[in-house]
């Protein structure tokens, strides 16, 4: 180890809100990962860099060596550009199991490490492993087996990801230094670059069920984001998505997985085609099947409408352990043994949907974890019959419930209650993305 | 232990900048005291707190807590009003062991707890310890027994005393998290309020030789000192003092308890004398033995002049098992094997005198302690026969150096060298006192 840095220092000069250099900011990332310095040492330096900031050089020496501590994997074997797409988490995002056939199903090799989900948003993981037999779980020959062969992998992240963002995550969670946004531009970053991928499409979500309340600090992150992308030379094109309400109908981790088959048969709902549509899209382009993102959209309309999404749907579950059955025929799928619906107590329009609460109503039924070691019961969740802008008359039905812990039925029903505001006035409709972030800059995008 | 907090949120909240209720510092020093919450969470929470600040309620809770973390002495015993000396630590700064005599002889009781020196700054317990036989480490019946006896004790911290000050302190040592107004304030009177006193005097110091480089954080330190001393219904009174320059002529531990003793037979420098006599006489006034600073400050020139300091002086020596013969005949003394004179090349006026360096330069000569576990030389040291103002020939002695390890000779005299500026014009001669803080505010005061 480089003994030429003194921590103390290199904690005090961020302290004093000096601009580190990438050796020094590598410096502390590989003496920790080796634990050549202390918890207490980086936990103070990780409050001042939250407090102080990180520049784009700093955010990409951090994720640099975050992403050297482990593997990065080779994927020159697999011919044309690796892109694959990160969501920073939304409640009823389920995006990920229809884009990857999509673009997959167009051309565009997609190796995609996702995570399990934590607090109120779901994680793809835990929606996969939804489909019995489903596996994630695999070592870097598999990877690289199943991507040749189709095109697509959905895999776990492994320890030999980026351990140091794994170590540095752990220590954040329990000091009040999750919520920065270099530091996390970092965690991602690290995460996806060490997939092996060529460029990125970025869904950075904001509103009541997103990381970021607001959209101010959602463009910052995709700046940030879009920046270290560009440190790397890796095509990086980030849009600022609307997470005001749940996306879909379907909260839940099978409920989602059953949306998703709708969608690839092209039968989803309005903002699910609407967004998948334009990240696949984007993602085509970037991959170099499509001379433009509307012809990316174009071309994922097409496979959708050929049935070639779907195809590949079914033959990467059945590579990955699944059962296709279930995927073919959905009904075909266990129920939870408790339902429940939320009843309107008025007549008027929806106003407003928090989607956090959703997603905690959602997590209470058995759908989400509060701690690591929670178990998730796949079938547990909330679909809606109603959305923001939609009439409802009194006693109407709001959503339904489907759980198999009846004894969490009435507080949910309560918190649920309290998501949902009906007026008499029919709301303005709320864009759905409303900002594109490239190496360019940051620009309005409509959707 | 109180668990309705939760140590994240409180992090968060101070991350946030906002102010935390008293019980929620409290619950975090306690906490931490018995090990209940983690050293990473503590540091985050501290640089969280330097970069974000703890206002005046906040500082008095820490204070509180760190006091209340031990023992806090019950001097109800000693009649009359109990008043303490404390200063921030300077090069040269040998003032307690002259006042605690002169206040002692005055008839105002002083229960002084002192520390040892680290870095550049010497520090009273190891000036004390130069004094063959002297001891500093005792228990609470022996310390109450002599401060009865005396109306004086100069005795070392014991780990009764804020052991949460001594268990964080180690913690900011190695979390870049010392210098901050609020902990170092908290810290300082923590310790001083459990001596049991009803007053306290700060020499506040800034300047090249001081913790504080410039006059602006010395007064936002002393302000903050004294906003903690109101809280616990001390009166407090702090003088900002310059320490551009070391004070008086002597460095080093023996070397300095000889200065003292010509100052208390009314012999010493005049900066020395000045100043000495300004805060024992605002000593003898907050102890109420005088109605007024001035006359407080006429009553110590008295107890110097007619040998009472200096009985007081011999006696407190031999109670805490000194040699007094040493103090009695300081020639008796031994001294260094060897030493070497710093002599100018060039002739001019001396313009500057770094106390930083020079306080340095005695640590290097084997006067200090660069860490925790260095053994101090007593005899060690510098003697100035020049300070800033005085003319100077060329090849005429700056100072003399004395030292037992001849190795260190060649480096110090170039750090020396550096040290001393020399110029053909003579300086405005700088003021020794220049503001004065109390529970009114802050206003000028020149000496």
């Amino acid at each position: 180890m480089n003994s030429k840095y003194n921590i103390v220092s290199l904690i005090r000069k961020k302290r004093e809100a000096k601009t580190l250099t990438s050796d020094e900011i590598k410096y502390i990332i590989k003496a920790y990962t080796h634990s050549e310095i202390e918890d207490y040492q980086v936990s103070a330096f990780l409050m001042a860099a939250f407090l102080n900031g990180l520049n784009t050089e700093e955010s990409a020496a951090l994720t640099e060596s975050m992403l050297n501590s482990g593997i990065v994997v080779d994927l020159s074997s697999v011919s044309g550009k690796k892109v694959d797409k990160h969501s920073t988490g939304g409640v009823g995002d389920k995006l990920s199991l229809i884009l990857a056939p999509v673009v997959a199903a167009a051309g565009v090799p997609v190796p995609m490490i996702s995570g399990r989900g934590l607090g109120h948003t779901g994680g793809t993981l835990d929606k996969l492993e939804s489909i019995p037999g489903f596996y994630t779980d695999m070592n870097l020959e598999r990877y690289i087996e199943i991507i040749e062969k189709h095109n697509l992998v959905l895999a776990g992240q492994t320890k030999e990801i980026a351990p140091a963002d794994k170590k540095l995550y752990a220590l954040r969670d329990v000091t009040a230094t999750v919520e920065s946004i270099p530091l996390i531009a970092g965690s991602i970053m690290s995460k996806k670059l060490a997939e092996g991928i060529d460029a990125l499409v970025l869904d950075v979500k904001y509103g009541s069920g997103a990381f970021m309340k607001n959209i101010d600090d959602a463009i910052q992150l995709a700046e940030t984001l879009v920046g270290i992308g560009e440190q790397f030379n890796k095509k990086t094109i980030a849009y600022l998505t609307n997470m005001n309400q749940p996306l879909g109908y379907k909260i839940g981790n099978w409920l989602e997985v059953e949306e998703c088959v709708h969608a690839l048969k092209g039968e989803g709902p309005d903002d699910i085609m609407k967004l998948s549509n334009l990240l696949s899209g984007t993602m085509i382009y970037l991959g170099e099947k499509a001379s433009s993102v509307e012809e990316g959209i174009k071309i994922s309309e097409e496979v959708i409408a050929n049935g070639k999404a779907f195809q590949k749907w079914i033959d990467i579950v059945e590579e990955q352990g699944g059962d296709s059955s279930v995927i073919k025929d959905t009904s075909t799928y266990p129920i939870a043994t408790y339902e429940f619906e939320l009843l309107s107590k008025e007549e008027g329009y929806i106003t407003s949907m928090n989607s956090f609460d959703i997603g905690m109503g959602s997590l209470e039924l058995g759908a989400g974890r509060k701690s690591i070691e929670d178990v998730i019961d796949p079938v547990a969740g909330i679909t809606l019959k109603k959305k923001v802008g939609d009439k409802i008359l009194k006693g109407e039905t709001i959503l339904t419930g489907y759980t198999n812990k009846p004894t969490m039925i009435e507080t949910v029903t309560e918190l649920l209650y309290g998501a949902v505001e009906i007026k008499n006035e029919q709301p303005k409709s709320e864009l759905l993305v409303t900002h594109v972030c490239d190496s360019k800059g940051t620009r309005a995008f409509e959707l």
